[in-house]
This record gives structure tokens, C-alpha cells and sequence, in this order.
């Protein structure tokens, strides 16, 4: 556990919260992962093989792409890192992205993002082959998770369902109100959150009392990427609160002191869902490689 | 107008709602479609086909077939009609979609839905190439859909966002409940409400105080395939009302009498969501038919 989470963790002791903490969890499923890697390579000879594309020199972006190929290393996947010039065009990135999609060596593909601002992303995004999207940030992708169909989740809302599994959240019935509609997180969430027979509302910018409609929540997915954003007076006392935010300054979208005096279980920034997003991103890397390779024999 | 518009239309007068009719905005998309089919054709000899495939022997499906294809035919969109008995597999299916798609003399296909048991639906709408998914049931269409990016819209759906703009119904922080999750009706008709920055709750079977929840809405929209559903005592009075259920004898979702004492605007059934949906049937044809006759050119 880090400092962080034990800190949070003595806050939530002295109030109502329990924490939903996904550092163990991840760490489980990385060893799972790892593990399957090994017996591929061991069986086959291959190595499963992460593609990390990133565009320009944002420094918040780099970190995060390092993060994931040190996260890769050690669970024995291979990286291939790929570089581009802030400069870079939609078509010289959707060539670089066609071209992993048809390397036989290369088993999933992370485009970070945002990209810069020149770029389609949602172009970019397409050229990647549903069979490689590991990040689940495809179109195909997102329509699997909306019909129940076999295909990648998007990392953050599969480590959600996840983490919410593990705490055993009831879902079916559950009315949970997601905060933030983008098309990697709020959007998926809610299509995984509904397939899990969960009533879901999504509310965004536009909409009109949102406190009111977090009031009557049992589950609440805050996803809008603004530090503090969710109050503790919005919660319906015993709620379960998801904190996907992850602001500068190690900040999530909820405030934290407050959620705690009012939910029943509340996750953690950072420590809660951010270790469950790289754990599904691994474990979708070595689904991938395991499939292609059983594919090619 | 039909006599049963004409009657709901009474019923309308002596009540504080007023009727969203379909009938007569979807004769104008269909004459604006029919007026561009024959430029179309005129220019470069091509007529607009949309080539409807009918698995088994139901009734009630064949009827929605030939109303489908005389239609067409009445807007000057040619029809291949295409049959295929009870016991057909699904590789069969998709070996005659796969046909379709590759045709270049159809541009649009429509397969007549549910298709029987034994048959995998999401493998036969798959097999429908997205540029000639004008019914919008392809899992490109659906994502398509809710990340606002060019591609059909499934029919129904897209129909009542025509209605209700026609209808001025202010979409943006509007709350709408959506009574459905079927994958080319309810999930879709959330998305594209979404997209128009409206706050949307999606209900189902599995949905805990339905009637409370309803009772909130701005817009209802009924797609549940129950008669007379929805019930007055759920409404909040002004409340739009979209009755997208298309029941045995006539009947939609949503208890018409009851609903306009209650609601500020109500669709009726028939005459309501239903001319909407083939008017962009062939609306979506006539696109389809352009857009692959320039890229031929």
C-alpha cells in the first residue's frame, strides 16, 4: 500500500466509507497475466508484445506511456515503443498505426492520448485492428461492450466493472449515475454498467441539477476530469462512489474527505482505479497474444 | 391523416396534449428522397436499391417487407426481394449479405428482423457492409451513432430525433428516460439523445421504481414492447411523450388515453414514430445510393 492510500485509509477509518482499493487487485491480476505470458512464450516461444505509440512530447503523456512499459517488463510483455513529432499528421499516424495492425510480431496497440490537435484521433483510433485495440478505444470495441459481444473493453471502465465485482456491488437493478460522457470513459462505462443490468443515467455539462440526480444514485462513476468536482453533500448516504479522475496533483474528480463521511465504499485517488485500468490493459495484451498465436497454428 | 390519427387527434383536443404526427413529415422526407432519387437517376442512370432479405415465413414480417419495398418503389427506389426459408444457418445468411454487400448494383440492405432462433443475428447484421447499413444495425452504426461520426442511423431511433426536432422539443439538458435496451432501438435512441447533450436514463426490466424514474423525465421515450405500458400516473405533467412500441392490435407502450391527459406532446400509434422510421429507411437509401455512385465516378 502507498503512503497515499494509507493516508486515505485512516480518513475513511474515522468516518462511514470503507475503501475500494485496486492496488492488490491489479497487482493479482498482473501476477495472473504474467503468468500466462510466461507459459505462451514457454509453449510457443512468443512473447506477447505491447505497441506504445505516442505523438509529440507532452511530458505527462511520456511518464504514463513509460509507466505502462515498465508495468509491461515486468509482467514479461514486450514493448515496442514508437515516437512521433508533435507534427505529426492524421495520415502519417494512421500509416504507422496500419502497419502494427499487420505486424505479426505485435500483439496490442496503445495510442496515448489526446493526441495533438491536428490529428483526427478518431481516424487514428480506427486504424487500429479490433483484434490489437487492448486499450478498447475502437468504435468496434465500444459496440462489444454496449451488446455484450466478445471484443477488448475500454481499461479504465473494464477495471471499474471489475473493481466493483470484487467489492461485490450488487449491479442488476443498481441505478448508477456516471458523470462524463467521453468516448474512452464515461460513454463505455455506462454501456458496461447497463449491461450489467444496472439503470444507468448520464449526465455531462449540459445537465440540469446534477446534484440532485447524484443524490439518488447507489453508484456514481465520476469521470469528468475536474479535481473535486463531486461534493459529499451530492451523495445519497451509504452510495458507492467510483473516482475515475486522476488531476494534477495526484487529485480525483470527487472530494474525497467529504465522499467518505457519506458513502459506504469509495475508491481511493490515487490507489483506486487507476492501478485496475494498467492491470486490464496487461491482462488484454496477453488475451491478444494468446489469441493470434492460437490463430496462426 | 387515417381515420385512428383522426381519433387520437379528438381524443388530443378534449386534453392539454398536443399530437406528434409523423404521417405527414415523413410524406415530405419522402418526397425530398423520391425528388433526389430522380436526379440520381437522370444524371447517372442509376437507381436506388435497396435489397430486403426476409428469413422464414412470419406473417407479420412479411407484411413489414412489402410495405418496405412498395414504399420503394413509390419514391422510385428499385427493391430486390430476396427470401430465404425457416431452417436457413447462419453462414447462409451471411454467405447472401456478403453477396449483397459486394453487389455493386444494391446500395442499400435491409434484413427484416428477428430472424429465427437458430440463427446468430449479430453474425447476419454484421455481414452488412456499413455503407450499406441503412436500417443502422451494425455494430459501426451503433458506435457511429453515439460518438456523433458519419454513418447511418438505425430507423427508428433516428426518427424520433427527426420528430422531436421537427416538434421543437429542446433536446440539451433535457432529461429523458429511455423505457428499452434493445441494440437497434433503445440503446441507440440513447446515444443519439445523448449526442444532443440531453441528460438520458436508460431503464429496463431490471430498473428498481420505474414509475419514479419516469415520473422525472422531460422526454419519455417508450420502447419496450409492451401494450399500453406506460401508464398516466408516471408522467410529470408537460412531459413529452415518444411512443416507439408498435403492438398487436395497433396498441403502443405508452397508455395513449391516459398519457394526454398529462403530457404536453404525445406521438400517437399508428401515425406517431412509425411513418418516421421507413420515411428514413429511404431517406438512407438515397444517401447510400449517392455516396456509392460518387465514390465510383
Amino acid at each position: 500500500m502507498t503512503t497515499e492510500t494509507a493516508a486515505r485509509e485512516t480518513i475513511a477509518r474515522e468516518t462511514t466509507a470503507r475503501l475500494m482499493i485496486g492496488t492488490d487487485l491489479a497487482a493479482a491480476m498482473v501476477e495472473r497475466a504474467a503468468a500466462r505470458a510466461k507459459v505462451l512464450q514457454e509453449t510457443t516461444g512468443v512473447q506477447p508484445c505491447l505497441a506504445t505509440v505516442l505523438v509529440g512530447d507532452d511530458p505527462a503523456s511520456a511518464t504514463y506511456v513509460r509507466m505502462k512499459q515498465n508495468r509491461s517488463k515486468k509482467a514479461g510483455i514486450g514493448s515496442r515503443s514508437i515516437v512521433l513529432p508533435a507534427e505529426t499528421t492524421t495520415e502519417e499516424l494512421v500509416a504507422e498505426l496500419t502497419k502494427l495492425s499487420e505486424d505479426p510480431e505485435v500483439h496490442g496497440i496503445l495510442l496515448q492520448h489526446p493526441v495533438p490537435a491536428q490529428i483526427d484521433e478518431r481516424a487514428a483510433f480506427e486504424a487500429i485492428a479490433p483484434g490489437k485495440d487492448v486499450d478498447g478505444v475502437t468504435m468496434h470495441s465500444f459496440a462489444a461492450m454496449a451488446f455484450g459481444e466478445p471484443g477488448f473493453r475500454s481499461c479504465t471502465p473494464g477495471g471499474i466493472l471489475r473493481l466493483l465485482e470484487a467489492y461485490d456491488v450488487p449491479l442488476a437493478g443498481a441505478h448508477t449515475v456516471v458523470i462524463g460522457r467521453s468516448p474512452i470513459l464515461g460513454k463505455p462505462a455506462g454501456m458496461l454498467l447497463l449491461a450489467s443490468n444496472a439503470t444507468v443515467t448520464y449526465t455531462h455539462s449540459r445537465t440540469k441539477d446534477l446534484a440532485e440526480l447524484v443524490r439518488q444514485a447507489d453508484i456514481v462513476v465520476a469521470a469528468v476530469g475536474k479535481p473535486n468536482f463531486v461534493r459529499g453533500s451530492w451523495l445519497k448516504p451509504g452510495a458507492v462512489v467510483v473516482d475515475a479522475g486522476y488531476n494534477e496533483g495526484n487529485v480525483g474528480d470527487v472530494h474525497f474527505e467529504e465522499a467518505a463521511q457519506v458513502a459506504s465504499l469509495v475508491t481511493p485517488v490515487p490507489g483506486g482505479v487507476g492501478p485496475m485500468t494498467i492491470a486490464l490493459l496487461l491482462e488484454q495484451t496477453v488475451d491478444a497474444a494468446e489469441a493470434q498465436t492460437a490463430a496462426r497454428r
